[in-house]
């Protein structure tokens, strides 16, 4: 009798992202192969990591790489971090790592952070964590960091990102592979939470659920609970499934358009490097904003505080010139028509 | 003292759209200026018609048209459209006919239509509706045709399109401009629907609220009523202005990705004509599948029918050729690899 289905999906998504992580990497080996010499001693193994809070969705992802990794070649570690914000949280820290011990995963680390204020709790708490999973990656050498959003997190993404209202790239959630040398993967994301409660389940793991996952403070918290359940009453059931396809789709379309804008940037600035209004014009004007964008972040504006209204405004002076004065942007940047040039510098 | 507020905004957005439509019709206006021998008698000022079905969207714009009109020498009809769906709909249409001439509105005419099934009955109404409404504008040889849909409706349009999960064409929402030669017009797109009806209210204009607005059997009325409340609740108030700015920046980037499809197409096919599977490889996957998805409705694949996960299916012929086999697609079209290049007809 093979393993419970829920089991059987999270160990398949767990082994195609390992064979992905392997065949992403062929420089070490094929110089191993190269310069046998040099390498008489083999590479040691890579180091897969997972990150895990003590919930589901990661304990089941820790369950499926002790179980996937070492058929591979590939060591497995677990890092917990330890945000600091609920009493006890030191407490519940160690028992996730005694867990990921239970699993045969090692090596295996509780961190400690101190979470800011910056961008507010949540962005915050997600700025501390990254930097500790950077960081724990960098020390112990690993290759990869496995992350547990799943389908519905993606969802809630897409959602949160819909309301900023700028753009198909806040619509594509997140992504499969990120971070530096795509150090972060995420093999649930295209399986629901469900899937993932029920692996625990089969296999016995007792799953810890974050009260703040339950918190009407919190935003996500706020969709997961209720924005989400009365979409889906609104629209039906494919709601979820609709999102996470959107964000798929909304990253490529956003890249494609990216890399156009990048084309196109170089052909629409003079000899001295200023953008010429006439050639920006005949752009079409999702490719226009998009050089925009990129020249006022350049001059330094904060990306983060540049909005599409901002950029339209800009875009006005192109589209809709009427001989209108500079115009603020955040970071002290000042876009002004001068010529038939448009420059944008800090001011 | 001025208008009350809202009136002064319908009036603006009214005004804004018919100097747009004076400004799109150079050619007669040209004409007569090259020819005045043949247009010794001035040419007959533009008709532009309102559709209204008697709520507070289209009366607050027929109320609009009617006062904007003839101050730029244009005359303002109306239409309203008796779907014969509920019981005394006539009488009520008879109501609105009475109610649009009182605004002073000619011509003006209740049009009686019978809705079929296809698509669902929200569809099947729309259907039947804008076949009316084209027919009525030939009749009487109207310029353009104005619809009372508002940022509301728009935020509405984007969810429906968002849970098809079918990319970021079907989050571009309802354009300002659409229809044969830019027909439909849609001066509210940027008002919200609490505006409509305090201009309503303002002017002691009788409102009608259509039962099927409430009735938790049609999608639209479920989102509006339970669905967008939940998600404002959930996310903040700024929901509906953030969807609407979605579709507006979808829209532009579709088209961009759009017309780059249409150009790469050419440059992917052999001289036979057939689509070249290596060149199709080197294209942005965003681009690469909108030529599929434009290549299976050539062959005659429907549109409607036709989802992602087809051409995603199609795509991997491309992207994982493993000697897979044909590929069925709706309408009866078949895709598949033959030497290199792909093959997509009706079989």
């Amino acid at each position: 009798m093979g393993p419970h289905p829920a089991v059987a999906a999270i160990r398949l998504a767990v082994r195609r992202v390992l064979h992905d992580i392997l065949n992403d990497q062929p420089a070490s080996r094929a110089l191993a192969g190269r310069h046998p010499g040099l390498t008489a001693e083999r590479p040691p193994s890579p180091l897969v990591l997972v990150a895990c809070s003590g919930g589901a969705d990661s304990m089941a992802l820790a369950s499926a790489l002790a179980f996937e990794a070492p058929k591979l070649g590939i060591r497995a570690g677990g890092i917990t971090v330890d945000h600091g914000l609920q009493a006890g949280s030191d407490l519940r820290a160690d028992e996730v790592v005694l867990r990921l011990c239970e699993l045969g995963l090692a090596p295996v680390e509780s961190v400690a952070v101190t979470v800011g204020r910056e961008g507010g709790p949540e962005a915050a708490a997600r700025d501390a964590r990254y930097a500790a999973l950077d960081a724990a990656a960098e020390r112990h050498g690993a290759t990869a960091v496995l992350l547990g959003h799943t389908r519905d997190d993606q969802a809630e993404t897409v959602l949160l990102g819909l309301a900023r209202g700028s753009g198909i790239r806040s619509l594509s959630g997140m992504a499969a592979v990120s971070g530096a040398a795509g150090r972060y993967r995420r093999p649930f994301l295209q399986l629901d939470r469900q899937t993932a409660r029920k692996a625990c389940m089969a296999q016995s793991l007792p799953v810890w659920d974050d009260p703040h996952n339950a918190d009407p403070a919190y935003t996500r918290s706020r969709l997961r609970h209720e924005g989400l359940p009365a979409l889906e009453k609104a629209l039906g059931k494919g709601v979820v499934e609709a999102l996470a396809r959107t964000a798929q789709l909304s990253r490529d379309d956003a890249d494609a358009l990216d890399s156009w804008a990048s084309q196109a940037e170089a052909s629409v600035r003079d000899a001295t490097g200023l953008l010429e209004c006439a050639k920006l014009y005949a752009l079409p004007p999702a490719v226009r904003r998009r050089i925009l964008r990129r020249a006022a972040i350049e001059a330094g504006a904060p990306a983060g505080a540049l909005f599409a209204r901002h950029i339209e405004e800009v875009d006005r002076l192109i589209t809709g010139w009427r001989g209108q004065g500079a115009i603020n942007l955040p970071g002290k940047v000042v876009a002004q028509r001068q010529g038939g040039r448009l420059v944008i510098r800090q001011g």
